[in-house]
């Protein structure tokens, strides 16, 4: 280790709207010395994730806010450079919550190794990672899709609903993708193997669902809110399942949350709707990888990244989530990753 | 039987917002003749619910809407007239769908005995009847409260409502209500044991929720929607539960439905929203009968009926469900109960 400063981009203030990058805060510091059980990390990926909108809020939220002046909440996979651990050595690869920066001192018992030979790095922060997980358990926990029924996912090009889509076929279902652009639906279809896509900037959604679900929707994965989840209520089978992972329509809303008007459709078809945070199914994470683990290796799930450089890059890149522009999982490449 | 004209209400045209007597059609016919396997009731006591105002939109809906000059669809309780199904002799008391009407041609495979000596008759049209089965399967199988959890239930003054209160009392919970006017809370406190009632006319309910539910809300069993529903969702606990059983504070809107804007809440909270229609659960009615017919003679439930006489009456009768001055099941009584 060369490096002796520390680059790190803090949350300068609470942003209204989409953040500016005015809202943050860029210091240098010491590169921290690890106490004791601790491990330092440098950074090699960080993870953009729409949910980050949320921890910039002021507010009760399943997590605390980051506070104004606190290095942004980040997950990310990097190289052990001291370890005060047993359970690390030096060279190892780990995952964690290192922050938006390029070394964190974590404690060695809140970092996961992480086998860079069963994957390119950037696949632990997409289907091995926070995305795979929140669909895997997302999905087939509180979605519980049984073959032959018809899932639709919104978000369907970004990291959530990839896997949503591509494990539901696995399981035998009906996959139909929502997405902004011809190319992401395309791509869904094409290379992922959804049964069909809904572009909902180019064609009305309700006609869409019509189309490409005429047996109805059983199971709605929710990642973006507003409108589209709006439209598909009303398409709701009897028992429907609608899964509430996201609102990325509206995080960045300055006029209050766009509401589901068509609520009462759960009523009419004795349908569910039923929220999910990834972090509370932590104990069956390696049941979920050895699962994701498996369908990568024999082809069935495919793992797509797009993969920005460089740390100073965070605030415009962070904005590819909530403008469209973000296709696959959304990664910052913050050193070279070896 | 000395009657031979049958005063029916007919559905004249689909009301906009509040049903207006001008949208009621008052025929005479011919009292019917019941036809093989068919039983002839003489309607004695009809039940006005909340639902019907949903029967008489056009569209969609668990159960078809009724057909404009049809008669308007009601459950009621009666006597046997004529019966030609051997399941029923002349002078028996059932229950069915008997319609705004005095005399009804039914087949006897769409009636139910009700026993005279258990409870009187009124009585079948609210614990014993959809109410009370709506209130039990409503809360104890979509609700699922465990002992010691806060179940808040709106409309509590109502049918369903007063009845989902006692059975979370029976069942260890704290039973919070909502309800319009000092006079309802009184009573679902003094008289039903509530352990708190909010008075919707006369408080902030925000302010009701942290007042009486201290520890946040477990199970929330909806009958009203809008404002009540969205302010009591920014109270739910980890894992709650939000029955959605009515939105009887939209069924007359002529505007789009208020929606729950703090819908998000179940995301933060991963809770659960869930519709349920009574109808779903009839093969396990005979056991909602047997417990609740036990807590009735036991004491620890009671059944308030709020009856109002005369065929004639119904289009004002009606209203009373929806301008909040209903207290109890509301029933249309159309005959002396012998």
């Amino acid at each position: 280790m060369t490096d002796t400063i520390n680059h790190q981009i803090r949350l300068a203030t609470r942003p209204v709207g989409l953040p500016k990058r005015s809202d943050w805060q860029f210091t240098e510091t010491p590169v921290p010395t690890p106490r004791d059980g601790e491990v330092l990390v440098q950074a090699l990926y960080l993870s953009l994730d729409p949910a980050m909108r949320g921890w910039m809020n002021e507010g009760k939220s399943y997590i605390p806010p980051v506070g104004i002046g606190e290095v942004m909440r980040a997950g990310g996979v990097g190289r052990v450079v001291v370890s005060n651990h047993p359970s690390f050595v030096v060279g190892d690869h780990v995952g964690g919550t290192l922050g938006i920066q390029e070394y964190a001192a974590v404690e060695g018992t809140r970092l996961n190794k992480v086998d860079a030979k069963l994957a390119p790095l950037p696949v632990f922060l997409n289907t091995l990672g926070m995305p795979g997980m929140t669909a895997y358990f997302g999905l087939l926990d509180v979605g519980q899709p049984k073959p032959g029924e018809t899932v639709v996912v919104s978000g369907a090009a970004g990291a959530v609903g990839a896997s949503v889509g591509q494990i539901a076929k696995i399981k035998g279902c009906r996959a139909v993708g929502i997405a902004g652009g011809a190319a992401k639906c395309r791509y869904l279809v094409d290379e992922l193997g959804f049964d069909a896509a809904i572009d909902y900037k180019g064609e009305d959604v309700r006609d869409g669902l019509r189309k490409h679900c005429p047996k109805g929707v059983d199971v709605y994965f929710d990642n973006v809110g507003g409108d589209i989840l709006d439209t598909v209520l009303t398409r709701l089978n009897l028992h429907a399942r609608v899964v509430i992972c996201g609102a990325i329509s509206q995080y960045n809303n300055t006029t209050p949350v766009k509401a589901p008007g068509n609520y009462l459709s759960l009523l009419v078809n004795r349908a569910r709707m039923e929220g999910m945070i990834v972090f509370d199914y932590a104990d069956r994470f390696p049941q979920a990888r050895r699962d994701i683990g498996a369908w990568l290796a024999a082809g069935k799930l495919k793992s797509r990244e797009d993969i920005v450089e460089g740390l100073q890059t965070f605030p415009e890149t962070l904005l590819k989530l909530f403008n469209g522009e973000n296709f696959g999982k959304l990664v910052l490449k913050v050193a070279d990753g070896r």
